[in-house]
């Protein structure tokens, strides 16, 4: 039989985003034949029992046999989707429906779309430890910050599959590669770069650290939040501020953006707070500007390319698209390929190198990263990310088949 | 790419179970195309915002435009899969998965296969509530008596969506569909049957409070355990089993499962526990012995043959197959199709009634339901249990489309 019958609001099934979503964007399916008594007593009753069986007295049979150790499940509270807040776990279910099938078309993971209707830091705790068995990770999305530190930092402590928060590490992940990229096309050494971070919310927080573990001087770096400069003498710092002026703005710099940004070689913006032209003429010459903010960069790129060499964006209208989807599918590929029992910061940074490095022998000011679609970008991602955990003593597995014999999940 | 790399056992290989059941049985997949940029800025960002603030301007959108209006979680705590026990979260997995394809196969329902790492029964209320914005419905599957009791009934109270434990309710309306047929074989009426019920587990209780529901009388109904017959003088009862006393066995029978079935004319079994065949001499003769403990009857068919007209067990291999996958395909498949708030009385009894139907024209002693593949089933218990969910005023929307512009889902 059919799906449910449907009466569509006429102005909303004439504009193609609408039409295109309609009933969702993704479906589930068997894997094994149904249509007969014979299949019925195989995938179901009596013949299951003995797989249960077999599990229940070798519980490392558990991912070799269910579909568990491919899925992913994508969880959010809904608390801060895209650039447009608090819209709560209903009105964010799109862009997680989203999220899977990108998992699937360039990852080949399956993965599970899950809203949760709470958003207190102990509840959503609680409830993805109750549901941990029926996945092989979890990725954290659209939860705002500083809840997003806590939550991620306890799951991935107290679970013994990979923890991921994607607006967090997938940004960093994919700005890294974008960095490394435009620091080699400019002949500049990582420790060299004085970095200024617009932004301290889960991307700003987790970029600082991502770049200080691949090399980049945490006493080069300054981070502003809304209330400006971060350091040590402010009174006003969460935890994970406070952490942060711990290990950045050595030289105690105090101020806005403006005061930050004076000599700076690098701007990474991810606030979505506009940046005036004031305050980036201030910048060393020849430099870099990430403006990320969607739908709005920070700086107009027009406007950045008269005081930068290299100009990024997370828009896909423009060069140098910084998208998370050129890391979490191949991150959580490679993560599941060798069951690695959490992400570590060098398969971050492996991952960072794997994306950088599919570009490296062809670079230009408007190419320091893939583009999203570049089916290149997944597997050497996978692959460089299983290796990582290998050597990082976290995989429960060996290393994946070799590549190629893969066939590719990209249609 | 391809999935992760698997060393399989050779022995668990050569068994076409294991070999069947390698990765699991299901995978996700997306239902729009995601292959240019033009696709991923409708379906991701930034066309994907649009979708999200139409849903949080009005929240009825969320059903027209995600997939969770066709999307049932399948939940379980581990703790009384199949026949096998308290095998745990991880063990229970394949058979949730198998239910999961069951849904799609025959009611064209996405489902989910959820195993939760708790048996704490606020535990799982609180994490069920907490995912429930994920789904149009929650099916509970292998949860132990008498928890399930409460887990169903304070999670169908406090959420808005179909909630339905099909250990109960599943077996009580093919149970009920079942009875019907034998009944109408034999000639005789509802209100005049003297039934036996051995097993006060979650079917027995259900199959109980339906039968009672579709006119059998109370009186004239008694509910065993493992203790004997229940009796309002019992000081060792629960409180679903009190409720049993007070509606059940009104004359105030006591002894074991023998002096019960003394002039019964009805046996249904769903306690695992074999039944001497003394005990069934006792019966009524020319009656009805439904043994549906799996894998093996609490009374063999050819014994049962000797003392009743009509036989059915829950194997597949006799004749009178009692599966619930007879109902509770179709039962979702009607809920979310008029987007049911509940799953009522009137819509289970539907679903019982629409099962015998199909059968109704030739009616035999060997064929008092349909067999579990048979496609006309599904598509007939959805109309009836929408319709029914309709009458009762618990639908959210219209009548489905005519059957007769389905196609169906049975490949």
């Amino acid at each position: 039989m059919s799906y449910f019958s449907f009466e569509l609001d006429p102005a909303l099934a004439a504009d193609p985003v609408f039409e295109l979503h309609q009933r969702g964007k993704m479906e589930m399916s068997a894997t094994v034949p149904l249509t007969s008594r014979d299949h019925l007593s195989l995938a179901y009753t009596p013949g299951v029992a003995r797989v249960c069986e077999a599990i229940a007295d070798d519980e490392s049979l558990y991912s070799d046999y269910t579909w568990t150790a491919n899925t992913v499940a994508v969880i959010t509270d809904g608390s801060a989707v895209l650039g447009l807040g608090n819209i709560g776990p209903k009105a964010a279910m799109p862009v997680m429906e989203g999220k899977s099938i990108l998992f699937k078309q360039f990852g080949g993971v399956d993965s599970i779309p899950i809203c949760l209707d709470t958003q207190d830091v102990e509840g959503i705790i609680a409830t993805v430890k109750a549901m941990a068995p029926s996945f092989g990770g979890i990725n954290l999305e659209d939860i705002s910050a500083p809840r997003c530190f806590e939550i991620e930092r306890r799951l991935d402590a107290e679970l013994d599959i990979p923890v991921f928060h994607d607006d967090q590490h997938g940004t960093a992940v994919v700005t890294l590669a974008a960095l490394r990229n435009a620091a080699k096309l400019l002949g500049r050494r990582f420790a060299d770069l004085r970095v200024v971070i617009s932004g301290a919310g889960a991307a700003g927080v987790a970029i600082t650290q991502t770049l200080i573990a691949a090399g980049v001087e945490g006493a080069n770096v300054i981070v502003c939040d809304s209330r400006g400069i971060i350091h040590a003498e402010r009174g006003d710092l969460t935890t994970i501020k406070a952490e942060l002026a711990a290990t950045t703005n050595l030289s105690g710099r105090t101020g806005g953006i403006t005061e930050a940004l004076i000599g700076a070689d690098v701007l990474i913006g991810v606030s979505g707070g506009a940046i005036d032209e004031s305050a980036i003429a201030g910048m060393a010459p020849g430099g870099i500007i990430f403006a990320l903010a969607n739908p709005t960069p920070e700086v107009p790129p027009a406007l950045a390319h008269k005081y930068a060499a290299v100009v990024a964006t997370g828009r896909s209208d423009f060069p140098n698209q910084i998208n998370n989807v050129l890391a979490f599918p191949g991150i959580f590929r490679g993560a599941l390929d060798v069951r690695a029992s959490t992400i570590t910061e060098r398969m971050k940074v492996a991952a960072a190198e794997a994306i950088a490095d599919v570009v490296s022998d062809d670079l230009r000011p408007e190419a320091i990263v893939p583009s999203p679609l570049d089916p290149r970008v997944a597997p050497a991602v996978a692959e460089a990310v299983a290796a990582a955990a290998i050597a990082d003593g976290v995989a429960r597995r060996g290393a994946p088949v070799a590549p190629e014999t893969r066939t590719t999940a990209v249609s």
